[in-house]
C-alpha cells in the first residue's frame, strides 16, 4: 500500500500530515454523498476541509463540493480514499490508474483495488477507459496496448497480468438518485411484511412486460419452494408467456419440478391437497433416477418424458438455465454444475446484459447471484424470511426491492398480475 | 390434595403403594390414548399394569383396556390421574365429584380442578351431569341442588361457592380422531411455509361456505395488518357476504380501518402505493379524535362519516364486535373496552357458538381467544411468523390448521375463493 | 387547517403559491438534516430555495441553512410545516403558538400538533417556553396564565382546554449526533444476531453501572420468558444488585415468578432440567390462586410465602413495579393493572426520570413503554426475533441499540458483566 | 414394481387383494410403533387385520403384533410394505432380498429399495446380512459371493451392480426409546427459544467430555457467525482442548477466520468493538489473497503467517478438517473442495466413526451432514431461526436436540461448561 503520490504536509501539532483533494459532483446533498463522505472521514480517523461547496438553489440543479482530506499515514490516507470513490468521489490530482503483476496464477498484489457494482472507469494514458464487466468484489486488470481494462475474479488471474492497485486514476459512477416515486426505491430499511404488496407486485408487472416488450432479459433465481407450495405451474406459465429469459437454481428446483410432473408431489407431499404422501420421501431419488437414466432434461423432454412443468418450459421456449450444485444434492440430475469454478463460469456469462432479477425464496442462489450483478439491475428479493430480505435487499442502491411474502401466493398474484 | 378413596397396598419393597384402576375405551391406539397413557404414568414416576387389553381387530372396531395405576404417595397418584383423565381415562371405581367451598371471592381452595377445552362430565348424586360453557383453565363449580356445573373463571369465584376438587367422578371425552383427510388434520408440527396453501385456502372456502349456509357462527380475530397490508377491503367484502358472524380486534385495527377510510392511509403508508406519507405518522391519531368526536363507531357510520371498511361493516350486517384495548394503545377508540375483565367477559359473551375461528396476524388475541375456544371449534391460525403459527395450531387437537403465510395475500385468496 | 400568517405570491404559471422561510442551524449535513429536508419537501409534493447556506469549513463547526419552502396550498404547506419541524427546522416568521378550546373532553380541535419524543418548546407572548413531558403521539396544552405547556394524552383533555394547533411558535430540537463511537450508535438498519455481543454487553454493563452510581433510573421492561428460559435468579441478582428502579410487565412475569419460586417450574416446564412435568399446565393457575390467597405479592412477602424470585427482590428493594394486564390473562394476580387507562398513567408517573430502559423479550410492553419515553433516555431492545428488534430500535434517534439474541443467554452475559 | 411372492386372495367385493404378513416386536406400543403402522396402512389406502397382539403387563415387558396388510393392488402394496418396513415391520415370509443390476452407470433400476439412516439388514442365501455404511437416502448394493451389502450413492454405482429393489428381505431396526430423561429425547417439536438452556449445556458438556475420554469422535458444523459473532476463539479453545475431532464448513468460516487473525475483523466489522470499519469489504479478498499466496492454509500455519484462530488449531491438532465450496464463494482459499462430488466423498469419509454431531449456524453444511449421519449419532442442531433448528432436529428418532439460540452466547457457555 504505497501510493507516491500523496502530498505530504506538516500538521498544526508537528505530525506529518497525508492529503489528497478530491471534488463531488451531481445531487450530492439530496442523495445524501456529501454527509457519507463526511461520516467515512471520520469513521476512518481523518479529516476535511471544505475547500468549496455550491449547492443547487432548486432541486433540480446539481451541486459541487470540493474537499481537502488528510490521514496521518498513507495507509490511513489509501483507506479513506478507496471508500470515498466508492461515493463517486475524483481525485484532483490526475494520475493514472497504477498496476502491479500478479506474483502467480489465482495470486493478487497486496494492495489489490475491490470493485464495486457499480459502472466504473481507469485512466490510462490520460484518458478514462470503461472498465468491463461490472461486478462486485473482482479486480480490475488492464491491457496497456489495448488502452482496455476488465473486471475479473480472482481465481482467473494469470501471473504477470497486470492488476490495478491503490487508488489513482480510478472513477466509480455511483446511481443517480431518482426523484420520482418507483417501486426500486423501496430500500431495505422498509423491508416489511406488513406494507400492502398487490400494488407493488402490479407495478413490478408493468415493469416485466415492459421489460419483456422492449426485448430486455429478465433472470429469475427460483428456490425450491415454488414448487413445493404448488406455485410451479405460475412459474411455468410465465416461462411460456416470455418473462423470463434466463433461470438460475439448483439441483433441489429441478429435481422437485420433475417430481411433480412424474408423481403430483414434492417431496412426498401431494401438490393438490398438501397431504403428505407415506413413504413419498422416495419420490425426488426416483425423479433424479429418471433424468439420470433419460440422459439430461433435454433429452427427457425429447423423449417425451418430461411434458410440462418448469424445466419443459425451459427448455422449450430457450432459456438459459443454470443449475449449480450443493454439497446437499443427492443424485444430482446430469445437468446440474457440480464443479463451483465452473457453476460461476457459466452464470456470470448468463447474467450479461440482463436488466431485471427476480430473486425467489433461495438464499445461497440469490446472494451468489446478487453478487455478479451491477448496480443497473433491478432487483427484487421476496422471501418469508425477513432476514434472508434485508441481506438481498441492502445493495446501497435505488434498484432494490425487497419483498416479505409468501412465495407460493406471490408467484400467484404476479401470474395473476401479468395475465398468464 | 387429599384424595380419600385411594387404595392403599404395600408394594414389593414394603413402601406403602396408592393405586387407581382406569379403563381407556375407543379408538385408543388409533387415536394415541394408550400410548400417551403409559407415557404420562412413566414421566410422572408412576408405574402400571395392563389388566385387560382387548384390540380392535379391524380399523372400524374399538379398542379398550383396563389399567391399574400406582404411585408412592397420594399428591402423585393425583397429578398421575388428573393427566390421565386428559386422555379419557375414567376410574374404574365410581364416585361423586367432590367440591370444597371457595375461601373467599375470587380465591380457590388449592386443591381445584383445572379445566381442559375438552367436553367434561362430572358426577353428581350418581347421574353424570354434562358441565356447562367448556374453556381451557377454568374451574368448575356444582350447584347440588339444580344438579348442574359449570366451567367459570377465578376471578368469578364467589366466597363459598362449591369448587370441584381433586380428580374423583370427572370424565373428560377428547375428540375422535377423524380417518378421512381434511384440511384440519393437519397438526402444530406441520406447520410450513412451504406446504400448497391454494388447495387449503379453497377447502376452507367451501368450509365456511358450509358454514354460513347451514346458519353457522364464524369468528374472526383480525390483526391491523390487514389493513395496512392494503386488505381491508377484502375482510369487508366477506363481512357483507355473511362470512363473519364475530369479530375480535384491538384499537389498532379499528384506527387503521378508520384512518383507511378517512384518510386513504394506514399508519401514515398510502394504501395505494406503499409509500411513506411524511408527517402520516399523525394520521392514526387523527383518526381516533374523528371517531371520539363522533361518539362512537356506530355514530360514526350514522351520522355518515363513516361510510365503507371493515367497522362500517361489521355495523351494517350486525356483527357482534368485541375491541380489547391493551396497554399500547393510543386514543383509544370509545368502543375498545379498556378494562380487561370487561373485554373477557364479551368476548366469552361473543364466542358461545361459534363454530370456525380464523385467527389473523394477531398474536395477542389470537392467544386470548383460543384460550376461550372448546375443542369442538375450528381453528384456523394465520400469521407470517411460523413461531406464532406454532404456539396457536398446536391445542393438542385435530381441529386446527396453522398456515404460514402472508395475511394481505391469504385474505386476497380467501376472498378470491369464496367469490366475493 | 388554516395558518393565516402563510405568504401567497403568485407562481411561474400563474398558480398562488403558499410559501414559509425556515432555518436549520447546527450539524445539519452530518446528521442528514439538510438532505431530509430536501426530501420531505419533495416527497410532499412541495418545492424549495436555497436562500442561504453556509456549510462548516470543518467537522467540528456547525453549519446554517435558510430556505423557501413553497406549496400550492395551505394544507400541503401545513403538512411539510409540521414536518420539517421534526427535524429542526425553525419558522424565519416569528409568531406565537396558536391553540383552539378542546370541543368537549377527551377530544381535540381538527388541527391539532402531535408531538414527537423530542424535546419540544413553544412561543407564549414572545418567549420560547419549554414543554413539560416530553412524549410522543401526545397533544400540547398551554396555559397561558402560567406561560406554561405540557404535553398531555388525547383522553386526559377537558372540555375548553387551549389545545395547540398548526405549526406556528413550535421548535423541537433533535438530538445532536454524537461524534465518538458508543455502542448506543449503532441503528436500527444495524441489527443482526451475527454481530459481537459479548463486547456491546461489556460496554452496556459499564453504562448500567456509571447510571448505578450517579443515582439515575434504569427501566426493565421485563417479558415472561426470562423466567421460561431459567435466567429469573439473574434478573433477581440484577435487582438487588441496585440495577433496576423501575420494572414494567403483565400478569405472565408475575405468575411465571411466582410458579418458579413456589412449584421451581414456569408454564409446567422444570426450570433446572428443562423437562416438562406432565400436568404442569395447572401449576401457573396454582400461582395466580396463591397470591390471591394472600392478597397481593407485597403481602405474599410479607407472610413469608415469597421468599426469592424477581418480585420478592423488587418488594425488598423498593423497585418501582407497574403490571399492565391484557386480554390474555388468566387470573389475574391482584397487582396487575386491568384498565388500561389506569395501566398507562402509572406508567407514565414511573418513567419520570428514567434514563436508560432495558426492554427484553416483550413487545407488547416494550412498544407501550417506547412510546411514552423521551428521546433523552437510551434504549436497549433484545429479542430473538429481529422483527421485533427492528420495531423496538428504530426509533429515528441515535440513542437505541437493538439485539437480536437469547434472552436468556442476555440476561446471563449481562449480569456476568455486572459481576453479580 | 412387481413384487412376485405377494399373496392374492378375493376380497369380499370381489375385488383381488394383494396381502402380506408382518410383526413387530419391542416396545411398539410404547415408541409408538403400532399406532404408526395403524396410520401409514389407512394413510395409504391399504387395510389391516390385527392377528395376534401380546402387550407387555408391565413397562419393562415388550409387546409382540401380528398383522395382515391388505390392498387392492401391488404397487400400493408395495409402498405400504417400504413405509412399514421403516418402523421395524418384520414379513412373515421368509425370502431373500431381491436384486436388479444397474442399467447404466449411475443409474438404478426402477425399483431401487431407498435407504433409511437406520441399521439395516438384508437376507442373503437365508442368512441376515448387515448393510454397511448407514446413511438416508442411498440404495443397497450386493456382492452375492461375498455375502456383503452396502449402501452407496446413486452416483457410485456402476452398471451391472446388483441394486436391492423392492421390499422381500429387509429389515430396519429403529431405535429403542429411551425411557430414561436425557437432553437428547427433546423432539423436534419441542423446540424453542423460551426453554431453560443453561442446564442443557451443561448435560451436553458432561456428555462431550465422556466422548472425549472415551476416546469418541466429534463432529462440529460451523457457520461463519461463529467467527462474525466473536466466538471463534471459544471455538479454537475447543479444539485445542480436544473436543473437536472433525471439522466441517465452507469457504465463508475459514476466510472470516483467516481475516480475523490477520486482520482482526470479520466481513469488515471489527471483532472487538462490532463496529464497522469503512472500506472492510475488502478486508475478506485480501485474507484469500492471502491463503492463495501462501498455497494453503497448512501452508500459512507453517509459515507463520497464521498462529492463532479455529484453522491453526484443527491443522496444529490433526481435526479432520472438509471444507465444501458453494455457488456464491468468493475466491475461494485453496483448501476448499470445488467439486461437490469430491466434497460430498470426503465428508463421507470423515463421519465414519463420529459419535456426536454438532450443527451451529449454518443450514447448507447441516443438511448436507445430516443426511449422511446414521440414526445412532447424537445431534445437536444451534440456530437463531426456529425453522432451520426443526428441520435439523426432525430426523424422526430419539437422538436429536435442536436449541433455538444465538451462535455465539451458545458457543461461550459451552466453551465455559466445558472449561476451556
Amino acid at each position: 500500500m504505497n501510493p507516491t503520490q500523496t502530498t505530504r504536509k506538516i500538521s498544526p501539532t508537528g505530525a506529518q500530515l497525508f492529503t489528497e483533494e478530491i471534488t463531488l459532483e451531481g445531487h450530492i446533498i439530496d442523495s445524501w454523498a456529501l454527509p457519507k463522505v463526511f461520516d467515512a472521514v471520520m469513521d476512518l480517523g481523518g479529516s476535511f476541509e471544505l475547500l468549496d461547496i455550491r449547492v443547487g438553489r432548486r432541486k433540480d440543479e446539481p451541486s459541487f463540493a470540493r474537499l481537502k482530506i488528510s490521514a496521518e499515514n498513507e495507509p490511513q490516507l489509501d483507506r479513506i480514499m478507496t471508500t470515498l470513490q466508492d461515493y463517486g468521489a475524483v481525485l484532483v490530482s490526475q494520475h493514472d490508474v497504477r498496476t502491479e503483476p500478479a506474483p502467480a496464477n489465482g495470486v493478487l498484489p497486496d494492495d489489490f483495488y475491490s470493485t464495486t457494482h457499480m459502472p466504473t472507469q481507469v485512466r490510462l494514458g490520460g484518458k478514462w477507459v470503461e472498465v468491463q464487466n461490472t461486478e462486485m468484489d473482482l479486480i480490475i486488470t488492464v491491457d496497456q496496448e489495448q488502452s482496455a481494462a476488465r473486471m475479473v475474479p480472482m481465481a482467473a488471474v494469470s501471473k504477470g497480468d497486470a492488476v490495478v492497485v491503490g487508488y489513482n486514476g480510478i472513477r466509480v459512477i455511483p446511481p443517480q438518485r431518482s426523484r420520482q416515486h418507483e417501486i426500486f426505491s423501496f430500500m431495505a430499511s422498509d423491508v416489511s411484511s406488513e406494507r400492502p404488496k398487490r400494488r407493488v407486485i402490479e407495478e413490478l408487472a408493468r415493469e416485466m412486460r415492459q421489460t419483456r416488450e422492449r426485448g430486455g432479459k429478465i433472470l429469475l433465481v427460483a428456490g425450491p419452494a415454488i414448487v413445493h407450495s404448488g406455485a410451479g405451474p405460475c412459474l411455468a406459465r410465465m416461462i411460456r408467456a416470455g418473462f423470463v429469459q434466463v433461470l438460475f437454481g439448483g439441483n433441489a428446483i429441478a429435481t422437485h419440478d420433475v417430481e411433480s410432473v412424474l408423481l403430483g408431489t414434492s417431496l412426498g407431499v401431494t401438490l393438490r391437497s398438501g397431504q403428505s404422501v407415506e413413504g413419498g420421501h422416495r419420490h425426488h431419488m426416483f425423479a433424479i433416477n429418471a433424468i439420470r437414466k433419460a440422459g439430461s432434461l433435454r433429452q427427457a423432454v425429447e423423449s417425451g418424458l418430461l411434458r410440462e412443468g418448469i424445466m419443459f418450459e425451459c427448455i422449450k421456449n430457450n432459456v438459459d438455465v443454470v443449475l449449480s450444485g450443493s454439497v446437499r444434492d443427492d443424485g444430482p440430475i446430469p445437468d446440474v454444475a457440480q464443479d463451483m469454478a465452473e457453476a460461476q463460469r457459466r452464470m456470470r456469462e448468463a447474467v450479461k446484459g440482463v436488466d431485471m432479477a427476480l430473486m425467489i425464496a433461495t438464499m445461497l442462489h440469490s446472494i451468489a447471484t446478487g453478487n455478479m450483478l451491477p448496480s443497473s439491475v433491478k432487483v427484487v428479493a421476496v422471501d418469508i424470511n425477513p432476514a434472508v430480505v434485508t441481506k438481498l435487499a441492502d445493495r446501497g442502491t435505488f434498484q432494490a426491492l425487497g419483498l416479505v411474502t409468501d412465495a407460493e401466493l406471490f408467484m400467484r398474484e404476479l401470474a395473476d398480475a401479468l395475465g398468464v
